[in-house]
């Protein structure tokens, strides 16, 4: 069931980004937009589509917040990959963006991106004004200096710091630099609704933390091949993860207590939230 | 009576930026946040607050949208002046982002700025739920691949080509590049007050192009201490400019037209206007 979905979520996202592409002039930053944009496991834009299911909102409605969160994550991509950020060549099995054209061309694309996402989620056929309005709000506080770029610059001071991370240090870090976005997107459905997302705030709260933890895993363990992108990054560079301060088998009961807890935040919906609970399990079952 | 308005936007905005940042953790990417946003002639802001007081928008609700385009305005100064794209040491007199920090963090500075303006402009205080979802809708078009991404886009590709751009290509490539955001504050009060923003938006198409062409003339004229920027620089790469292709005389007397022509926009609000028209005056006298 939640392969299905999610297969259905990427086939929808792809869709929706071309005709939203194709209506951009096609000069090369809109080409490599396009080529940001393409691939990706597409979870966020999943667990948006997921959570407005739930509450019963239209599809139609859902897609735009849905394509926004993949807009946003796609910027938060491309800069990361930069020389001056994590110098990383490749992403998703190809050449990053600043490989494949440059780097000025990658700060612009991640731009208009990162505008575009913004514009996707304010779009009139999003909702009424109250949702939009909301959505646009807290889309730009789970993405800016409260959110995710201060967990990257806090990922980005750690790089030198004399002093390892904590265990506390590094779980603030990354409740900024991939939870905010998970949280943003598993809340977006209620926010549709103009429905209390608590129950699904509580659910991505842990879902995140444990995705993370399966990425750490996946970085010591993982198929460099599967994932697309190079691997032992971060033990090479002696940066503090839950795994060299949880131990193999300690970070992995801890993702799995995590994913657990992430299934019992959705008890309010019954047995309707199934795939969200087969997707809490799937982050710490994937390969990449 | 103009100077006095605009030396009170830039303090209105300074003490708004102030209290805005004090609430984030006080991490160098936000104290860059702080230090990009210091200074510049706050015109995008003054056109919000002025557009907002000609229809009686109150002006504790017109500061968030005015501080946000000064954010983004700020977001864009910051990614602009890195080494990939127009590698420049110096903006207001002062040493770059990234020659401060590092090219990292100036990335990342941008984009925290970024998404802060989309949080500003879809505040609470700014007005009801419409104006806020207008407001962000419109503020992402503006700055994204239709249109300031999209200018400095064909700058860069500009840059690079074997020809020089015709007189055409600059005007849209300026439209993008600097008109967009213009066009969004001079428009911004108008949609403050769910009011036709129509005659704004004409008086804001002549006064945008009439302040990219006296950039072009300041880079020939200017004072580089007065303008706390590096000059001649368009001219020393061979690019095409309104000087280059109008002569400066011709640059000189086509920027008083459309001054005269965004003043005559403005004739439906009569006098109240009158420090808009001061605005637009300004924009061809100014020494930086």
């Amino acid at each position: 069931m939640f392969h299905d979905r999610l297969a259905d979520t990427a086939r929808r996202i792809e869709a929706q980004f071309t005709r939203v592409l194709a209506d951009l002039e096609p000069v090369p930053v809109v080409q490599a937009m396009g080529y940001a944009t393409e691939g990706g496991k597409r979870l966020r834009a999943f667990l948006v589509l997921e959570s407005a299911r739930l509450h019963g909102v239209d599809p139609a409605r859902a897609i735009w917040p849905a394509t926004a969160i993949e807009a946003l994550h796609a910027y938060s991509l491309v800069h990361d990959d930069l020389p001056c950020m994590d110098d990383d060549d490749l992403r998703r099995g190809r050449p990053t963006v600043h490989v494949k054209w440059n780097d000025g061309l990658a700060v612009l694309t991640g731009d208009a991106l990162h505008s575009l996402a913004f514009e996707l989620v304010s779009h009139p056929e999003t909702g009424p004004p109250q949702v939009r309005a909301e959505l646009a709000l807290s889309l730009a506080r789970a993405s800016g200096a409260q959110g995710m770029v201060l967990g990257q610059a806090l990922d980005m001071a750690a790089e030198t710091a004399e002093t390892a991370l904590t265990l506390d240090q590094i779980t603030a870090l990354q409740a900024g630099k991939t939870g905010a976005l998970i949280q943003w997107s598993a809340c977006a459905g209620a926010h549709l609704a103009q429905a209390d997302p608590a129950p699904l705030q509580r659910y991505a709260q842990a879902m995140g933390l444990a995705f993370q933890i399966a990425d750490d895993i996946l970085d010591v363990e993982g198929d460099a091949e599967k994932a697309g992108k190079r691997l032992n990054k971060d033990a090479q560079a002696g940066k503090a993860t839950f795994v060299s301060l949880l131990g193999l088998e300690g970070a992995k009961s801890r993702a799995t207590a995590l994913v657990e807890q992430a299934c019992a935040a959705l008890s309010p919906y019954g047995t309707q939230a199934e795939t969200l609970r087969e997707a809490a399990r799937f982050v710490i079952a994937r390969d990449n």
